[in-house]
């Protein structure tokens, strides 16, 4: 056990992301006690249940009364909203940090907001599962994930460090960032592979709905690169839509490079399909080793 | 153990596929003795060392010799070669069938080959790894899987049965399909999914290069989207070349699909997003659960 990095840990929002944070905390001893809300009181009182928080807060001022550390784990549509709400309620001191999968648009709104003698540092765990729910919610989640932190010019060092030790303490990795180019990474590495993921699967469906036999025949390569199309579109939605720029600027270099595979299937030129794959396939294979 | 279905098997090829099949067909007492061959003497005395093969053939008129049961388990590029050079010592009422992941250009090229009495029916496990070589040969390997055969008009119905036996007895489930069919329906549900993981790699090693934290957040929906970059290109060669154009209709289609998305995610329309991707999502659930 850790000694405490907080006394009171406030959860608004007890899904996947919500209750693995309150599993993790309470089993590692993170913090002395973790009080969650969630607008569904059968979530909140679940999440008591299933041991991610020691008590069920009956209202958001409630939840954050008293807390050192806030954590707003809701869709990102959500979070500002949620936070501007709580804001007269924070504890002078208090630390606040969100685990939106997208930070430029939140970092900026939040910065309009007065928070008082709080702090807020964007916050993005690198982990998650296409299944939903405090009910999925596990204490190591966050083991072995990569955590992005994004402070600002403004941000204290010693905040920072804070948080960098919860992060550890969760057995996270910990990486921090600028919030845009945060944005520019994961438009990349995570919200195009679901976009992808989408298209393969409208692609999928017409054919099926053509009568092909692409369901009888879905293998290996299929179920991978769709796994994540099951993700819940409520919280694709808000991440997409708050990070238009950078995921259209993704799926576009994703498009050339795609269209260059296909003039070379086209061209039918075996050498030069060898050229373009070997070094792509040893790229991938040079990763999956080091990690 | 299954009433051995055949007396010798010669499998042509020990790498994953022919390595998996020696081992599943010895432990499972699908055939009296299996003989080995491949191009690399290493292969086949490691094939036999393994447990693939009962010995290792010299040549592949060895290994065909007093055969009733040739499995072809090669790059797709070679599979008609090797059938042509070994077709004159096949036994009469010899069965042969590949493992080739196309199917129309190799069935076609085998019509016109002469294989006197014997008779061949073209397959595919819907199988593999990105693993390759016989030190990664699985027992289990078809366990699951799909396993389509492609008879053609002529193909006597005691010979689709017989292998039909043979591939239940790997555990295998059996799609039969007419050649071109099963072309296109893989070209969406494998070809594709494999260009796709090239695709993303080359966006990827290119927002590296320009010094991008892009491969420091790699989280789980890249790591699956990019899962089968790592096969090897020298299969792949040969696959998206003898399917072309099945590959290429089958990237239009990704395209054409990619390219709404896009259009939805640039026009930021909250609601037309959610009413995009909700369908998917349920259809990716479904499928899921369904399997």
């Amino acid at each position: 056990m850790a000694d405490p990095c907080f006394e009171k840990v406030a959860i608004l929002g007890v899904g996947l992301i919500g209750g693995s944070l309150g599993l993790a905390v309470r089993e590692r001893g993170l913090a002395t006690r973790v009080a969650a809300y969630s607008r569904t009181p059968a979530t909140r009182d679940r999440a008591v249940a299933l041991g991610a928080a020691d008590e069920a807060a009956a209202s958001p001022a409630a939840c954050v009364d008293g807390a050192d550390l806030v954590y707003l784990s809701m869709p990102v549509g959500a979070i500002v909203p949620s936070l501007a709400d709580v804001a007269p309620y924070l504890r002078p001191g208090c630390l606040v940090t969100d685990a939106g999968s997208t930070k430029r648009e939140i970092v900026e709104a939040v910065g309009r907001l007065d928070l008082g003698a709080a702090c807020f540092v964007g916050g993005h765990p690198m982990t998650g599962s296409e299944c939903v729910g405090v009910e999925h919610a596990r204490a190591d989640l966050f083991d072995q994930m990569t955590y992005v932190f994004t402070p600002g010019p403004a941000t204290e060092p010693a905040t920072v460090e804070r948080l960098v030790r919860l992060a550890r303490g969760l057995g996270a990795r910990v990486v921090c960032l600028d919030a845009a180019e945060h944005d520019e990474a994961v438009a990349v590495i995570s919200h195009l592979p679901h976009v992808l993921a989408w298209a393969l699967m409208a692609v999928t469906r017409e054919r099926h709905e053509a009568g092909q036999p692409v369901l009888d025949l879905a293998a290996g390569s299929w179920c991978s690169a769709t796994r994540v199309a099951a993700a819940d579109p409520l919280l694709w939605r808000d991440i997409l839509t708050t990070n238009r720029a950078a995921v259209v600027a993704a799926i576009g270099d994703f498009q050339a490079a795609l269209s260059e595979l296909r003039e070379l299937v086209e061209g039918g030129c075996e050498n030069s399909i060898l050229a373009a794959l070997d070094p792509l396939a040893q790229a991938k294979r040079r990763h999956s080793e080091r990690t």
